[in-house]
């Protein structure tokens, strides 16, 4: 019997991404010697057509996109990426091409962060195409990053700058300027902050994937904690501040912007500046934990401004 | 800020489900660590409604399949399960009963194989409901059961009966009879073949998702080897017998059977069928490996019979 087109399909695409312990894709599941004493992170993402990405997105993008939410989440952990498994449902009919495009944007990434495929599952789905991914990392015992680590007087600190995912989103659907690209750039291919050599430095960490107004109250609802935030301190890009502080303050900053979220001691600011730096990435300090609990904001002369319960969910 | 309705879905129906190294689905990723010294083996397999169960399967079952049909794969590398990941991409509009259902048919199969829910993600789709699942066993290493092991000589067995699932998918269609319920019962809720102390017996092992046939090349394939099939030994139920013998030989029997099939030298049949037999499962020999390639099919008297090139394919 010759195979049918699915394990041709995976033999001639992504077979060739597949890593050590991944048997050739040809076994009923991966066998791997997890890294000696280290602890394993694992996280797992999905992404939907029409949902995460727009139905247009090249595959390519869409590739990487998907591996790199995962990986943020590697680096809201403060891990190292490992290897990743994969399961993609796509609709009957999708052109080999299609794959071809997909699995090229997987090797792109595979190589950019050193992640290699582990195993997974392709299937047929009468919906728009749905994909998943479980991706594994490692860090020394005890020492993984959490949410629920903030201490009250701690600064929280953001990574790079905030809002560029919902402001691509706008700029692919035509609302708004996008001259050079960037913004959609941002949308479709977010950068996971990983390898911030911040262990010791922060007390609490997470990545920002619903908006950042939510995910810093999930960061001091965690922690046990109120936080105030100096809504004028947020950095933003030139399409950002143009959208002004209610941007922000509305929590329609939105999300998909995949920087993360940091605690930090006020005495552990310089140290944690410097790290950042040496992976090129900025920080900016944009409020602190307090004991209470809450979100609340706060403009440059100390008038406290009305928060949005914007952010996304998906029910 | 309240919570969305995303993560109180996930608190009320999900966080009772977690496992050690979860974190109570509370944080960015999972951490745990492996079992010291064991290799990991991992698996994935993803179920879309209209493709993988019927739109009116109740939820409890398809939790419960989607699991089962994981676990088989951890059955068929010889591994003990431990913990999975869940992707959950569902329609808007989903009733929270509905959830409250799926999470209970995890957890009555959490309890059945002794596994934990590690992390996962839940998000809408406007397409139909769209599952993955990874995951975890573990297996001393260098001892996971391979496709690829058998060596000429050696028998091939299968467990249970063969045919089942495709006979349920039709017994739920209303084309065949099915009084006891019995087909629909192992088309829903397939039995993983779990805890076969057949380490040293085998020399190679898969499971049947995709049809005999079809799996039984794919074993032969990667062993190197031909295969020769007495199809009147293929274990059929009553309702398989009615169907005869051109069931099994044009590949009709289709997939989501969920046996195992199990090549061992035919010095180790005695042993092979008592380990089965402490379990519970019956095991038959149905066929042996030659040197050469490709599956040839004989009746009882020894005549060759043509083969169908049936089985699943997604695309």
């Amino acid at each position: 019997m010759s195979l049918p087109a699915e394990f041709s399909l995976i033999a001639r695409h992504f077979a060739p991404l597949a890593g050590d312990g991944a048997l050739g894709l040809t076994d009923d599941a991966a066998v791997f010697m997890p890294p000696a004493g280290r602890a394993l992170v694992v996280t797992a993402d999905a992404m939907v057509g029409g949902v995460h990405f727009l139905p247009g997105d090249p595959a390519r993008d869409i590739a990487r996109k998907l591996l790199r939410v995962n990986l943020s989440d590697i680096a809201s952990m403060g891990a190292v990426p490992l290897c990743y498994m994969l399961t993609l449902s796509a609709p009957r009919g999708t052109p080999d091409a299609w794959f071809g495009d997909f699995a090229a944007g997987l090797a792109l990434d595979q190589a950019a962060y050193g992640v290699q495929l582990l195993g997974g599952d392709t299937t047929s789905t009468p919906g728009p195409l749905s994909l998943s991914v479980t991706m594994f990392g490692h860090v020394a015992p005890g020492t993984a990053w959490r949410r629920g680590g903030a201490r009250p007087g701690d600064a929280l600190w953001v990574t790079g700058v905030i809002g560029q995912g919902v402001l691509g989103l706008r700029a692919l659907r035509g609302e708004i300027a996008d001259p050079d690209g960037s913004l959609a750039a941002h949308y479709r291919l977010p950068q996971p902050r990983l390898g911030l050599a911040l262990h010791g430095i922060v007390s609490a960490a997470m990545d920002i994937s619903d908006g950042l107004l939510q995910d810093a109250g999930h960061m001091a609802r965690a922690s046990g904690l109120g936080l105030e935030i100096e809504l004028d301190r947020v950095p933003l890009s030139d399409a950002g501040r143009s959208a002004g502080v209610d941007f922000v303050a509305s929590g329609a900053a939105g999300g998909d912007d995949y920087e993360l979220l940091l605690a930090a001691p006020e005495g552990n600011s310089d140290r944690l500046v410097a790290a950042a730096a040496e992976k090129g990435v900025a920080v900016t300090r944009i409020g602190r934990f307090v004991a209470g609990a809450g979100v609340r904001g706060f403009s440059a002369d100390g008038r406290e401004m009305a928060l949005g319960g914007g952010g996304w969910s998906h029910f």
